[in-house]
């Protein structure tokens, strides 16, 4: 299971402080809190005007990339943004993310391709996200039509199926779940990922909720996810599941973990 | 999801010194507490010598049973306790357990038939439990047999289908979690229940496990188990289970918990 940091992300707002200010050490410290935690990949996403968001991508990854050595997942739906942080990126770089809208893969699949990046392709389009399971492989079978066009491998792509919340569909968790599982059955060789989060917006206790989903995806297929790799209980919730799944030879995995103090006390 | 609360049972120490000392007030808290946090059933184990356990589970029946409103689950292997509990008992209880085991099926089953009980069925018979789901549903059928042929409406039967320690063997809950399916697939009308937090013997951090264990055993069809219900940490996942499973409309029974306080702060 890969964890994707999701902590630099300029729509939170100390984030956002923190990248007008040019504040080095706050954004540092978030990437090698969550190297150190065992992140896979880092997420930086500027989150700012298209004007500029170059320079604050570049700014970003200059920032980050002197003081840990995973390698970074360029978040943005903006093709500029992402071609000038590409060029300064010491390591292939994963793109988060095409979709099935046009704009995205016109803008960003050449340059994923060029780059030989990974790349989270999202089940969605320009109409939206779709309401059920067929809607929504629909798109990624257009997605996956586009991404072997252009040569990518389907070992580079990180499909997401999307979470809805719970809180105005309570079957979206199902819907979900039934996707990882049609993506595994047709396209056995993609990896999957997803912003495990958006299950629970606008519910209280969300942690309960993000890692019951967590637990059942991971059933389901899931082999990455975009979550904080600072949250504690979420990384103790993994290990055991990984373990309870059958995934965790000797135990190994867990008794190490328990050592380490991840399950606290 | 019904639970059958587990803490009135004579293997644990300090039931046992109230069993012997006959602390009525011990025994009432433990079954006042178990009710008031839901629990469906309260299982009465007395755990003590074949010789005495009749008279034991006869003075643990009359001294729950004034306290609480919820019925008992009448946990013994030896069917005289059983008969003389019965006696005593003013709602059917239900009997725990019988098993592919002769001894169990002669002697328990006629009573769980004579009385309307309803069951719990382990997965097991005189050679203990077996390794593979497909040996575990031939005890299965062999049980079902014997309670259908005793005229026993496979609504009142509970299959347990076991849990072993992931401690010894890694591939336990898949196991588990299998046989769940297919009981679910080929006798559609029984119920499910299992002694969760064997699953997670012998290892550290056990509650991670037991929590992850149930979210994937109420996805595969589980619908009662037998768990400490004042474990508020378990109850909060099986609300949440609950909602991203689907089954709690409108989020209701989720946000009414979290008004109550079960997710805590």
């Amino acid at each position: 299971m890969q964890i994707i940091g999701e902590k630099i992300n300029g729509t939170r707002k100390r984030v956002a402080q923190a990248i007008m200010e040019r504040d080095s050490a706050f954004i540092q410290d978030l990437a090698i809190r969550q190297a150190e935690a065992g992140a896979a990949w880092l997420d930086v996403n500027a989150g700012t005007h298209p004007n500029r968001e170059p320079d604050d991508l570049i700014w970003l990854v200059e920032t980050i990339q002197p003081v840990v050595k995973v390698p970074l997942c360029l978040d943005s739906a903006n093709p500029q943004a992402l071609a000038a942080a590409i060029q300064v990126v010491q390591q292939t770089p994963m793109i988060n993310s095409i979709s099935g809208e046009p704009s995205r893969l016109e803008g960003i699949l050449p340059l994923v391709a060029k780059h030989s990046c990974p790349v989270i392709a999202l089940a969605m389009d320009e109409r939206g996200i779709p309401e059920t399971c067929e809607q929504r492989m629909a798109v990624v079978h257009k997605v996956m039509e586009a991404t072997r066009a252009a040569g990518v491998p389907d070992e580079k792509v990180y499909v997401d199926p999307l979470a809805m919340t719970l809180a105005t569909n309570t079957q979206a968790a199902l819907i979900t779940l039934d996707t990882i599982h049609a993506i595994r059955r047709e396209f056995p060789n993609v990896h999957l990922t997803i912003g495990l989060s958006n299950i629970s917006f606008g519910l209280p206790a969300r942690s309960y909720i993000n890692r019951v989903f967590l637990t059942l995806a991971l059933q389901a297929g899931l082999d990455s996810a975009i979550i904080d790799p600072l949250d504690r209980e979420m990384k103790a919730v993994l290990i055991a599941a990984e373990l309870v799944l059958g995934r965790d030879r000797h135990c190994l995995n867990y008794t190490r973990a328990y050592r380490a103090g991840v399950f606290g006390k």
